[in-house]
């Protein structure tokens, strides 16, 4: 296209912009006609995409992080000839593929779900980092961001991850429009701000009208032949750019036009310009998978082993199995031993420092190339990237997440290094599953298991080293559970998981001894549960009683309660939980001074019996 | 303190730092002895601190980000007098106050807990804030961090907001000690790499040998003489400095030295330097706390108002009666209604921009001085600070989080924007208060009650306009909970809170015109839950049908089951939840597609009694 064409394609996105969001009565045109000129640029000259095979390994990967922006994404799908006219009216509606914000769960060109600031640029470096390091195709992924997110840390745990990798095979554009949704951004129109930033993290920066076509056209050439860095356009345009009464105005996001005829007649009327979007370079299928025969680790029953141990060893030969898996971790490998996976596979290892956001950013961007992500790092830890994890599921990312050193058990190192709202925080994923083995062998089968499933799955482990009480072949089911202890005439349930397992069955052994018989529940799947086995254990013994090392809220208290919730019959509850601060102690000592280990555990045993509660 | 005395005191700290972690058995010696002359510099020459009043207004506030060099913490103060030798070597041991990890729950000269890295420049942003802009006086806020934590976000939030405020009375010191956890940082030695990011980022920038006692004697005098700039003292570093088998070496963090008799050998032995700490400089009491007569604001029943408009009314009115009220936003002020505050109160109002985690920082350095923070963001934002909020509750900060636009009932936007989460993960934290309003009066009681609450108190509004439902003198006790509906032939509860109420309220008045009476609870206060009227209600009816705009985990149906789970019989339970991904549609399509509006209660009522669940 020459310049002429190329502005008539921008007022184009633009003008179909404005409709989208008058369609809709909701919505974000002023946002997108800002980066219409951007977009406009891209679709015509540089992306190369073959949007009838949005699964081609050699397409182009673009992200729009600034997802509020749809309905220019939607304007440039039409113009590409992906969608019709009619569908670009169904934006924001019921059922609609057209979402407020793009998701890849309804639309095949979209890469990751967005409409949370500052994260597409963390997925696209890990799609980038797919494209560099394992795939080796040529593809390039654009990155289309606005400046108010650049606000976000993420943005710049990215900037620092893709400079040092080298990522030459990513852009990030900035729609710099100044405006904010309240009002205008710490920097305005100063590009010189952001570009200083950008360098003194090492990347490539060029500074652009971003509403001149020719001169976005040559900063995308200049970005594209930047070697051995990646590569910020930082373009300054004008919010709601091309009708004079919203135009750079304040007050006016997230709206749409107060008089879109008049809108659409400013901007020239609407067009239909179609896009011959460039060819996707050539490139071979995404990955072979090897699915070799896989030898996990066995363990001998009564052996000493933590299942951090065994997670990382189990990845470690499920790497060797299957040549899609990957594995992450944010700078303490050495503790999850995510280390044994880099040991044997480092060309399938990213460490990502300590930057939990790109860590899980740059698992959904991986897993948007079909890769099948491991990303570890202290449970309490993942806390600091629930955004990204709550986003990973709208995108209906497959990922694993491991965290290690889950609950008080971890002894000295205190509070702020214990996972106690994990199991929460990921129960209340849609779509999860939340796992937590008590011994290695358990942990082994579930870290295989895992890499079949869908959605983000969370792997709990633990520090320190507990017998190993499975043998090696027996099988682990998502959503299934193990009755440790039995007998016709258990008088209450113990609901336990992870270390409380080992506590749970000393404390019982200790009952048995004084006569009172109690079943012991595994629910090393705590979501989902196993319904069968408790509401079994409900009839049977009347009462449950359940034991974590975690906060008393959203854990396998309330996970054991999702059994019971068709209006069937509840029985007793009781739960035993971390209840206050801890502080420094050794690991018994915090078990006891919670109130979940074996002691505890049999003298709440003993009350239910003495008090009547349980037969 | 003459050159060699300070070496000499950077020693002493080295050695207690090495006999603290030996009687431990655990802790961060060699992250500690890189961090000794900084440290010893900063205790003899340039913090002015009373230790006997650490309440002075006027004292200098040192917050340790790296807070796993907590022994060169613990050394200091021995050094200082506050603490004895005896003291010292209870370190992580249970019932110390010497933690692994400092908190100002144990220790009256902590500001912040830590020990998840990159919280303490965000925190001491907070404190600097108030500093500056809120009590007007000289201290100055001291950041010792570690070079590993650069690498998250964090940091950069931080520091973008230190600069745009000419924080120049903050200065953070960075222990570049070239060793991560794991292995070695991705920039190890090289200065300059962080110290253009940090110019870049507007921050007066020193390089320093970190080892050179006079030096860094000077870098401080150059950040304390620097105005309108925060300055970042780079000081170069080594592990474990002073013991050659462990200094500068992989693979020895967060261990007790091998051989700590042969490396305090080495050290030359222990001393017993007292440093005379710098007086405080002089300032006022804190800030007195107006407390004028509070007015809020006053709805008429059956008005249309929505939760959002009334807390920001409602924190308008209440930072008019009180003093020490202040709000914080993260560039939603216009969504959230934050700006009705800004707009009285400009000068307690801090824009925090999109940076959630230095949102919900800055409030925890402003609670930190004592003033009472609300930040506000969309409840789905709230997921990018999490583990900041987590940390809040290990520091036993007193914090308000306000969360906008929850739930489905957003509408359009689409499940990015949605806070679906946020009920589990705030339940989930040590200590807190969750509540959810469903109309006008209720919302702006509530925001008054919880400026007077401890921990982390979390408050859900709506985005949509909804009936006023109650009058503007009712009272909402936090743990209580309001009756709607009631007779003494009710066969069913419904329990619902925030925008479900109103569709329950509906829903029952459909039953109640088929001879059907059921019972509406309004569980507005989700954490802690009124146990006595959901018992009664369950002795009362016997089935309870929860109703939430939230994912069925951790919200208010694993809320209810709090009331039941001392051994008690439980009722018969059912929850009405979102459990399908949602898309964009309008708010009543949105309810009724996640089956919690009124026509899916009243179809669930229907069934339970049909199927003679309930009586």
């Amino acid at each position: 296209m020459d310049t002429a064409e190329l502005v008539e394609l921008g007022q184009q996105l633009r003008v179909d912009s404005v409709r989208a969001a008058d369609a809709a009565g909701s919505g974000h045109p002023t946002s997108s006609m800002s980066a219409a000129d951007l977009m406009a640029v891209l679709l015509a000259h540089h992306l190369r995409y073959d949007f009838d095979r949005p699964a081609h390994p050699g397409n182009d990967r673009f992200v729009l992080s600034k997802g509020h922006a749809s309905p220019l994404l939607y304007a440039a799908y039409k113009a590409a000839g992906a969608i019709d006219d009619a569908e670009l009216l169904t934006f924001r509606m019921l059922d609609s593929r057209l979402e407020g914000h793009p998701t890849p769960q309804r639309l095949p060109w979209v890469e990751t779900a967005t409409g949370s600031l500052g994260q597409g640029l963390p997925v696209g470096v890990g799609i980038a980092l797919s494209g560099k390091r394992l795939e080796r195709t040529g593809y390039r992924v654009w990155v289309l961001c606005g400046d108010s997110e650049l606000a976000e840390g993420s943005v710049w745990e990215a900037a620092e991850h893709a400079a040092y990798e080298h990522l030459d095979n990513l852009t990030l554009i900035v729609d710099v429009n100044r405006l904010g949704q309240r009002g205008p951004t710490r920097h305005g129109h100063d590009l010189d701000a952001y570009a200083r930033r950008f360098r003194a993290f090492g990347w490539h920066t060029v500074e652009v009208d971003g509403h001149d076509v020719d001169a976005v056209d040559r900063s995308y050439s200049e970005a594209a032949s930047t070697h051995r860095q990646p590569t910020v356009i930082l373009a300054r345009t004008l919010k709601g750019k091309g009708v004079a009464s919203v135009q750079d105005r304040e007050g006016l996001h997230g709206k749409p036009l107060p008089d879109a005829d008049a809108a659409i007649a400013e901007l020239g009327g609407p067009r239909d310009l179609r896009v011959q979007v460039r060819e996707p370079v050539a490139a071979r299928a995404l990955h072979s998978v090897r699915a070799d025969h896989l030898e996990l680790p066995r363990y001998d029953r009564g052996d000493d082993v933590s299942t951090r141990d065994a997670f990382g060893q189990a990845l470690a030969t499920l790497g060797s199995a299957r040549g899609d898996v990957v594995a992450l971790d944010g700078e303490v490998g050495d503790s999850t031993r995510a280390e044994f996976f880099a040991k044997e596979h480092p060309d399938r290892y990213f460490e990502c420092y300590i930057a939990e956001q790109q860590l899980v950013g740059a698992a959904v961007g991986l897993a948007a190339r079909g890769w099948v992500p491991y990303a570890s790092t202290f449970a309490a830890f993942f806390t600091r990237a629930y955004d990204f994890i709550r986003m990973a599921a709208v995108s209906g990312a497959g990922i694993n997440l491991v965290g290690s050193h889950a609950g008080v058990s971890i002894g000295q190192d205190g509070p702020s290094q214990m996972g106690l709202e994990d199991l929460a925080m990921m129960r209340a994923v849609h779509g999860s599953t939340v796992l937590y083995p008590c011994d290695a062998n358990q942990t082994a089968r579930l870290v295989a298991t895992t890499a079949g499933l869908d959605g983000v799955r969370y792997l709990r482990t633990s520090r320190g080293a507990g017998p190993v009480v499975y043998g090696p072949d027996e099988k682990f089911p998502v959503g299934g559970s193990k009755v440790l202890r039995f007998s016709s005439r258990d008088r209450l349930t113990v609901v336990a998981a992870g270390v409380t397992v080992h506590e749970a069955l000393a404390a019982v052994d200790a009952l048995d001894r004084e006569g009172i018989q109690v079943r012991v529940i595994d629910l090393y799947s705590v979501k989902p549960v196993d319904r069968e086995t408790l509401r079994q254990a409900a009839e049977d013994t009347g009462c449950l009683l359940t034991v974590e090392d975690h906060h008393p809220e959203g854990g396998i208290g309330d996970a054991v309660l999702d059994a019971f919730l068709d209006g069937r019959p509840v029985p007793r509850l009781v739960r035993l939980a971390v209840r206050t601060m801890p502080g420094s102690a050794s690991p018994a000592e915090q078990l006891h001074a919670a109130g979940i280990d074996a002691e505890s555990i049999a003298a709440a045993g003993l009350l239910l019996v003495e008090t009547a509660i349980v037969r």
